[in-house]
């Protein structure tokens, strides 16, 4: 765990994932940690902070949820491009060795045992709110949110600041098959009349 | 309509939204239209094509998409911040004249009542999948999309063109307040070995 990673207001837990970026999804059951990427994660409420994700019937990792009940949800970094696609294109049922070959370094947090992916720039732990419909009919899992961290060159006072931040610490927005876009300027509102 | 807009293959149409953008909601119900901003909209299946959208039950177009069973989920563009954040802050049962107000012109395809925001880069008709205890616990709407368009200035062949066109046509990524990123550069995983 770096020296830059601080704790987030739960309150403002939902601006981490807000502007919409590729995420990573980590587990623990049984001994076995894994990691997987997400495109399609999703705030769904401010207080308590929820959060909607889909993982696919074949994942690893999604066995993992539903045996624990708990689930990281994390922001990688452009500087994580190639783990974050590695993460997200091969499995542990075939490659036992996935998280090492993609380069993957967990670390714990609060003497937990939940997995969190090194070098990313936000992460926020979950309690899996048991949806069985959701869960079977369409993938779709919803955690509450009970603790969040950010790395404070990127994030801090609840803010992002990639416009001040190395640019490898800019978000990921996938489109498809490796390509991604990172995040942009900041662009602002007027105060409305 | 403007000429540059083209139909997107539904099976390329998650793509439109993949990469996380903030949306506006469009509905139209007994002679009311109305356009809401939305951060909290997700992909959710490729074929069908379904997405996920969190709809307040304050909103007045979340009544005209319960009571249509119908929606455009569209992207708007940086050009579009000032409408996209009036939208998202005022109500249409405070200001009847929301829309006007707002700068939002709307046009109408396919002879369908579903009102379309122009000047945006992609567009989602979608039906509602009626899920009342997603609805009345979470305020989460599932559509599924039954057509997709987009302006070829910057979606074409099934790709995203930020790189090279107009940067008026990024798509913003709110963050909090009125707070909006735009979407940056490319970035693109090397081939895996």
């Amino acid at each position: 765990m770096n020296s830059f990673i601080a704790p987030v207001d739960l309150k403002n837990a939902y601006r981490l994932i807000n502007h919409g970026p590729t995420v990573l999804v980590s587990a623990h059951h049984g001994g076995v940690d894994n990691v997987m990427a997400a495109a399609w994660a999703c705030a769904l409420d401010f207080a308590p902070p929820k959060l909607t994700v889909v993982l696919d019937k074949n994942t690893r990792t999604r066995q993992l949820v539903e045996q624990s009940g708990r689930f990281v949800i994390q922001v990688p970094t452009v500087a994580q491009v190639q783990l974050t696609n590695r993460v997200g294109s091969s499995s542990l049922a075939d490659d036992p060795a996935k998280l090492a070959h993609a380069g993957v370094e967990l670390f714990r947090m609060d003497g937990s045992a939940l997995p969190f992916v090194a070098g990313c720039s936000a992460w926020l732990a979950c309690t899996l709110i048991v949806e069985a419909h959701n869960q079977n009919t369409y993938d779709l899992f919803i955690g509450e949110v009970s603790g969040a961290w950010a790395d404070t060159r990127v994030f801090r006072d609840g803010h992002w600041h990639f416009q001040d931040a190395d640019p490898a610490l800019r978000s990921l927005h996938h489109v498809a098959g490796g390509h991604f876009y990172a995040i942009g300027e900041a662009v602002v509102a007027s105060p409305q009349e």
